[in-house]
């Protein structure tokens, strides 16, 4: 599937090695599971790859902790691939030495964070996780966000996730999945699990 | 979100930390992207628990190869988790000496196998990567695949992907995702991207 024919073959001048390297922007919203661990799993190709790797994730407290962190901290470095940086933007995260005193501004100077990382090519792969609620919540400024992804130098690919993700970005990304809940074992008063869900 | 409170609190005599271990069966179907990466992301977090894991990955053929099973296999037995086991199911596949001569015999040797692995609780996370198909396809029947995995033995979490999932497969689940396709370049004639989606 992957490797399939495209239904149409654009008169743009490029060859297919040319467009199979083309920097892409992927939205993965909706209010269903797997958002985040479709994104992640994203990440493990690029990791492949050796790709630098950077997983940002904004409104998680910097003291949250996942499994998938866990496994691209283990992968970090391993068979000669890219580091793995990973971030937690939510209250407590600083790339300063002064924490932000609260969420709002964690997400604000994470975006500020993230933007100069983009403009010096910092990774070849962005997670930008839950990123769509600072833009929702009006923290950080939607097309701001366009105007700098669109203007992104070099190959670097961005996957951002979230419920409600703003129109401006869905009409920018290149690939769009919306994540449904068809069933959730919440309904039935089943706990999350572990290992599962985190 | 993962540590949330549902919305019903089950009267099953059951304590919270027994309902966070409750085995679950959960299907990722839709024509969307993400159903396989989802699950690979989920299988990350079952790695970070250290539990034996196993993906099965049907129709893929033998010689396949995506960037997520390089990753596996480096986190295989890695800072002491337990084994990842990765199998492709599709032509050319064998757990025995004699290859299958073809795509339908692979699959029903495929579920074989994996019946019995169930039975013996052999992993405690299972992929079961595009196995919606064979079913679709009437190679494996719905209805035994249904009592296998309802009378699975211990604490086995089954992860099912695949389009078109049948009805019986996703009343027995417990969590199902419908990931459904917003946009996708294909449309526009791009190709598939190195590192986004293999």
């Amino acid at each position: 599937m992957s490797h399939g024919v495209p239904p149409v073959i654009p008169d743009d001048g490029l060859t297919t090695r040319s467009r199979r390297l083309r920097p892409v922007v992927i939205v993965n919203t909706g209010d269903g599971k797997g958002k985040t661990t479709a994104a992640c799993g994203m990440a493990l190709r690029a990791w492949a790859q050796g790709w630098s790797l950077g997983v940002y994730q904004f409104v998680k407290a910097a003291s949250w902790h996942t499994g998938e962190q866990d496994a691209f901290e283990a992968l970090s470095g391993l068979d000669g691939r890219a580091e793995v940086t990973w971030e937690r933007m939510g209250t407590g995260w600083s790339w300063t030495r002064a924490p932000a005193a609260d969420a709002e501004a964690s997400a604000v100077a994470g975006w500020a964070h993230i933007r100069a990382g983009l403009a010096e090519e910092r990774h070849r792969f962005w997670l930008l996780d839950e990123f769509t609620y600072p833009m929702v919540w009006g923290w950080i400024d939607v097309d701001e966000v366009v105007e700098v992804l669109r203007t992104r130098p070099g190959t670097q690919h961005v996957v951002i996730t979230g419920r409600r993700c703003p129109q401006p970005v869905i009409d920018l990304a290149d690939l769009v999945t919306e994540m449904t809940k068809v069933k959730h074992p919440f309904d039935q008063g089943q706990k999350g699990q572990v290992g599962i869900e985190w």
